[in-house]
């Protein structure tokens, strides 16, 4: 299937997104009015003029923003052959969310998730598919470890999503909190000696060369 | 020192003040108008007899909330000896929070950062603080524990003292995005065993029982 070149009016539209992205990201979705978006995307004749409300752009900006971690997470995983060296590649993608982010204000799951979970159930329900596609990631790559050897055979795929999740997210606030990335550092230190105990004796756990990904 | 009586008029104010900590922690502080302040303290003559801006109730709700916090992790530390008892306490306090909630919306720290840290500096800088004292506790702990012998000498107060608050903040955040305490219930098991692994042979890593806290 060829790429088929986006339209004028679709191309406005992706721009506007990301740049709402930004926003959202910055000022969360209840910090940001439909004044601030037409001021942000610059599309003339208003934000209405191609989107239905402020939540219709949110959950769009907030699935943009997804995808390109999602993406970034497909990227950082090439080439890594074993399990523990596919998991520390998810820490790096964190690590990376504070050392050169995707988007100014951090983790937009963790934004949308904060903001979102008592009080938008639309934006609550998003983020949690997102979250459900991120743990599935995980889940998959402690499972196949398992499956291969590398990773002990009562690792539980479902605990290391939720202790990684966990860890990194909490280390993206500590760090945007204070500005300072000395905390994801040392939560991804932490992570690193914490996977290696998830090894079987004979794996490697320094990285890998870069090899196919499967 | 007596405690002083509160006058009708502070009563009133304090009970405004815990009526708004729980509108903002389920509502973020953008999302929170001065109507739904006014409806959710029922303050005759408006919150602006009593509150001289949105971001005053905001701080003073914050304060509030973060106390509450701190008692309880006060309590929780009463008659726990050792430094391994102590910072189980501390993952304790976290379960709490899921399991016996101190606000509707979870931990205020964590949701005062994650809204405040890119867009409103006044309580970015209280969230800082109160972080601040938190680390500083939990770093006290292990500092106390290094020096009794009880936690291993190369053990690092501050790398602890993130790992502990990243790996909970990120477990309140999945606990609530879920409304399901399995997150919080995984990571209080692998941070008990993470403090198991900061220990000294002789150090007994099982609940002390209770005796006089110094």
């Amino acid at each position: 299937m060829g790429v088929r070149p986006l339209r004028k009016g679709e191309r406005t539209r992706q721009q506007a997104i990301a740049r709402a992205a930004d926003i959202f990201s910055l000022r969360g979705y209840a910090g940001t009015s439909m004044a601030d978006l037409r001021r942000a995307t610059g599309l003339k004749g208003g934000v209405y003029g191609h989107f239905a409300s402020k939540e219709d752009v949110a959950l769009e900006a907030f699935d943009y923003a997804v995808a390109r971690l999602r993406g970034r997470t497909t990227e950082a995983l090439a080439g890594k052959g074993n399990a523990v060296g596919r998991l520390r590649a998810v820490v790096g993608v964190f690590r990376g969310l504070i050392e050169d982010p995707l988007l100014p204000g951090g983790c937009p799951i963790l934004n949308t998730a904060v903001e979102a979970d008592d009080a938008y159930p639309p934006l609550r329900d998003r983020a949690r598919a997102a979250m459900d596609g991120w743990h599935a990631r995980i889940g998959a790559i402690v499972a196949d470890g398992v499956a291969r050897g590398e990773l002990r055979p009562e690792t539980d795929p479902h605990t290391v999503a939720t202790v990684l999740t966990a860890t990194l997210e909490g280390a993206v606030m500590l760090s945007k909190l204070y500005d300072d990335a000395t905390h994801m550092r040392r939560v991804a230190d932490h992570l690193d000696a914490y996977l290696t105990t998830l090894t079987t004796p004979t794996t490697p756990t320094t990285p890998t060369t870069p090899t196919t990904d499967e």
